[in-house]
């Protein structure tokens, strides 16, 4: 069995830690890797857990105890939250995404993982901590970003349908009031898709009036499912009040004007 | 302006080329952030290749010239890939995954980060080196397979829609003999969503007769766009015969019966 050198299992270390982010390894795990002590590979770890600190890479932490080991999470701090927000914003400014009914394009954003990877690790970031057993989204627009966020914290990903799929096997359903539009629609969910009593987090790419969100807590009640975070990508300044009270948009999309041009800035909410 | 040691900097490199995979970073912009001697991230780098190499992490290349600097691709082994999928068919086989019609209900599993991340590094690693700028598919249960390896191949994900949307501005349709049903269908792909003449890769997650695939390589011709490959994650065994003729399926569903069970196996195509 070959030996490794610090700087090896250091680049090794970060590399598994980072592929699976918010699982805990054991620290045996890493010594039956490497070929080394305990105290080597934990030696290792205070080296990594300095470093991404320092440069604002992510957290690393040991948990101590039986079902203890060494894990990472993602952390994305304010400045570099607002960076992202920012470029994001300048990309959806141009003009030439204002379609007609005053819509914006951004299907190449809300689909681009260079984009969704980076706000799935800021919602990740935003409700690290609650125990979120499951993202929830519906189709088809926030999936992307339902999912990065689901990645990021390791947990699986329940997305529900507009229409009932003969693949999904028993659902549940529910009929609720799209806020902008004020036509009765239908979600559907696989009933197997959702632990009774799970927490849950809610991720979508856009909200207007807050009706689809809340439907889907809606029909979270039918699951007993605890809603504990509503995270959306944009939400419209106007209506001001949204048919959800709590939820955290990244972008505020104020108005939409061939004339005068686009007005979306970053929440500042976010950097609280 | 802070020094860092060799092992703290090989942390950092290993994070910030794995979260951006297949991404050139300059050697200077590398020496920047440590304050080191080009000659210094160099040997650094030379390290966490051989390492990545050694434990089958992954692959890290410099690339020499003007535009030159350092990437990592994602690679996985014809080992771990077997592992994957056969861990994959394992779940895929319990009894309880029949639904009426001989379906299988496998929504968990396609949506589940742990699994299509996986699956994507797969595709990620069969499918590079073809210079792919974006990964199509269609709506709904693909999208997260799709956007898993856009995300490691670091391109963008286009969704065709089965409805055209507003929110989609002017779109390409065509309308398709789906192969199972033999009905008519149509999809409808936003024009601004793929530039004429690109290279593109098809993933989707079930693989039938093909009808769907067809219909999307169908679409691509629109924009005069080469389709270099399509993946999907199961294909049934029956018809043997598709209705595209190039297809890569990671894993085969040979038959669903309540009294016999599932058969679902890995193909062995794919470890060739």
């Amino acid at each position: 069995m070959s030996k490794y050198r610090r700087n090896e299992r250091i680049g090794a270390l970060v590399k598994i830690l980072c592929d699976n982010p918010n699982k805990i390894f054991t620290l045996n795990y890493f010594t039956n890797m490497f070929n080394a002590a305990k105290s080597t590979v934990s030696e290792d770890i205070v080296i990594i857990k300095k470093i991404m600190e320092n440069l604002n890479l992510g957290r690393v932490e040991t948990i101590p105890g039986a079902s203890g080991g060494v894990r990472y999470t993602t952390f994305i701090n304010v400045d570099d939250t607002r960076e992202i927000l920012l470029d994001i914003c300048k990309v959806m400014k141009d003009q030439n995404r204002i379609i007609p009914g005053s819509f914006l394009y951004m299907s190449d954003i809300i689909y681009n993982p260079k984009y969704v990877r980076k706000m799935g690790e800021i919602f990740a970031t935003k409700f690290a901590g609650q125990n979120i057993d499951c993202v929830v989204t519906v189709e088809t627009k926030g999936i992307p970003l339902a999912l990065m966020t689901a990645n990021v914290l390791n947990i699986p990903l329940v997305i529900i349908r507009s229409n009932n799929r003969v693949t999904e096997g028993s659902t549940v359903s529910i009929n609720y009031v799209s806020g902008s539009t004020g036509k009765i629609q239908t979600m559907y969910v696989s009933k197997r898709a959702i632990k009774n009593g799970s927490n849950v987090l809610i991720i979508d790419d856009f909200m207007r009036a807050g009706g689809t969100a809340r439907g889907i807590v809606e029909l979270m009640k039918e699951f007993d499912a605890k809603v504990k975070g509503i995270g959306v990508m944009i939400s419209t300044k106007e209506p001001e009040k949204k048919l959800v009270d709590d939820y955290l948009s990244l972008i505020i999309l104020d108005s939409v004007d061939v004339e005068r041009g686009i007005e979306i800035y970053p929440n500042e909410k976010v950097f609280k």
